[in-house]
């Protein structure tokens, strides 16, 4: 066995798992992408469910360090960190992060999330995101930007100065999952088709009117056939959506993450006209996470 | 068997039934409530069901004339009425009603919902709360007014010159049921014990800022210690009650409903600096019923 100075970074959230084969030159050798999240962690058995993920994927990984962040960090997570405050700079993150030794004699590094304090009773919070953000500024070679990280959460994150300035929340992608799943509105739905045209309908409808009562349209488009039923959660997707984005002051944002949920903000985005562009979520994440790594052994 | 001139009225909606025995000087004799909505009858045997629910509770009933309204009248009701339009009028209700006569041979009749048409795309619609609004015109010897219902979907009704001018339904309690059952915001909650002070914070909390982030906040104040875990869902109904109101226009509104929702909507209010007043539900029911019978039978 060589000894190599490959390294591991991972992104480890509730729901899913995500981790990167990285070389000396912090390029990309392999990646694996599993829905092991912190959830399917039983007893808090996360040394020994990481060491079989790792073991089924790479023939050698006992002396990889490893680098994570996301909830891992977390109070359901396997060490609970500290959020740190905004405005939060890679550095600060860095040098907060939580250093330990595996039970297989890896060097490990948990980073920390970051919160954000709106007033004295108001917060919001991240873990994960924070990387996908520090990476975006270095591909974009870009000090101030607004940044939408769509997801169960989605997240709207202002950076300015190189630092992240606030972060805003948004419960989008879990109320269309519960809407879809739980409420009368998903109730005897055949097989969903996709639809553009009903997407735009629901983005448009969003933007006058309270959210509470355009959802129950759903249900009248239904009753009345405008919208065919096999289109509803297009016109949910639609409308939770726009409603989110409803908020921006901002004319110019860039959508961060995987290709088909971003597809849906970039669309919604050309229809309210804000100007928006895209960038992948697993490359802003390497970025960040190298910048990250490349700042604690001082280079 | 002495034949009365007694007769039954009833409220039949997806979730619960409501019977009331009424003499012929329109007063109340007995009520039942029970939760045989809709969604417990099988195989659509409304008849059956309702001869079971009536027998249990009445020795005497199969000569008693019956009128019904609600969710009855649907499309997964015992028959499917069409929706008289607004502006609706009682006289129109009562010539749009459904009769027929029941296996047990007792004459029977369905009041028929209302829709409000907004625009050619945008439809809202009720079945059963337009029975409650005309009753509480009667109680209030009014023309014009706005009533709120609040329920599973809860109804903003205006009133105007003795018609129901208009109608729009926000998914307050469907929202607050699915989102405290399902999603992380309820995860792991201990026994929830009531707070006004609490519920209060959410009504002013809705009233800056978006839903679907505000939302959120409900986990943040957890995480900070900033809502003790037993009140989590009075904040949770403060946000969605106080965002329901927060589009009003009108400053002065009557509640309607039963007791225990409608003192939370009457506490929102008041914070919200709206005029409102209450009315018993149950008592408008009955008294919008009354009046559509009477119109029948040309008194």
């Amino acid at each position: 066995m060589t000894k190599t100075n490959n390294y591991l970074i991972i992104d480890w959230g509730t729901t899913n798992f995500r981790a990167f084969l990285m070389n000396d030159k912090d390029s990309l050798i392999d990646s694996t992408q599993q829905n092991k999240g912190l959830l399917s962690v039983q007893d808090n058995q996360f040394a020994e469910t990481l060491h079989s993920i790792l073991s089924d994927w790479l023939n050698e990984f006992e002396h990889l360090p490893i680098y994570m962040a996301g909830m891992v960090g977390s109070l359901n997570g396997w060490v609970s960190l500290d959020y740190v405050e905004t405005p939060a700079a890679p550095a600060l993150i860095q040098q907060l992060s939580y250093q330990f030794i595996t039970d297989w004699g890896a060097a490990a590094c948990i980073f920390p999330g970051v919160k954000h304090v709106k007033d004295r009773t108001q917060a919001d919070v991240m873990r994960g995101e924070e990387l996908q953000v520090f990476g975006l500024a270095k591909l974009k070679l870009a000090s101030n930007f607004i940044a939408i990280l769509p997801g169960t959460h989605s997240k709207h994150i202002s950076f300015e100065q190189d630092k992240i300035k606030s972060v805003k929340t948004f419960m989008t992608g879990e109320l269309f999952s519960i809407i879809t799943q739980h409420s009368l509105l998903g109730k005897n739905l055949p097989k969903q088709k996709a639809s553009d045209a009903v997407f735009r309908q629901g983005v448009e409808q969003s933007q006058s009117g309270q959210l509470t009562n355009l959802l129950f349209l759903a249900r009248t488009h239904l009753l009345f056939d405008n919208i065919a039923d096999m289109h509803i959660e297009e016109f949910i997707s639609g409308l939770l959506i726009g409603y989110e984005l409803k908020g921006l002051t901002q004319s110019q944002i860039t959508i961060v993450g995987g290709k088909g949920l971003c597809q849906r903000y970039l669309l919604a985005c050309n229809l309210l006209g804000i100007a928006a562009d895209y960038a992948n979520g697993d490359d802003c994440f390497m970025a960040g996470m190298v910048q990250l790594i490349n700042l604690k052994s001082g280079q």
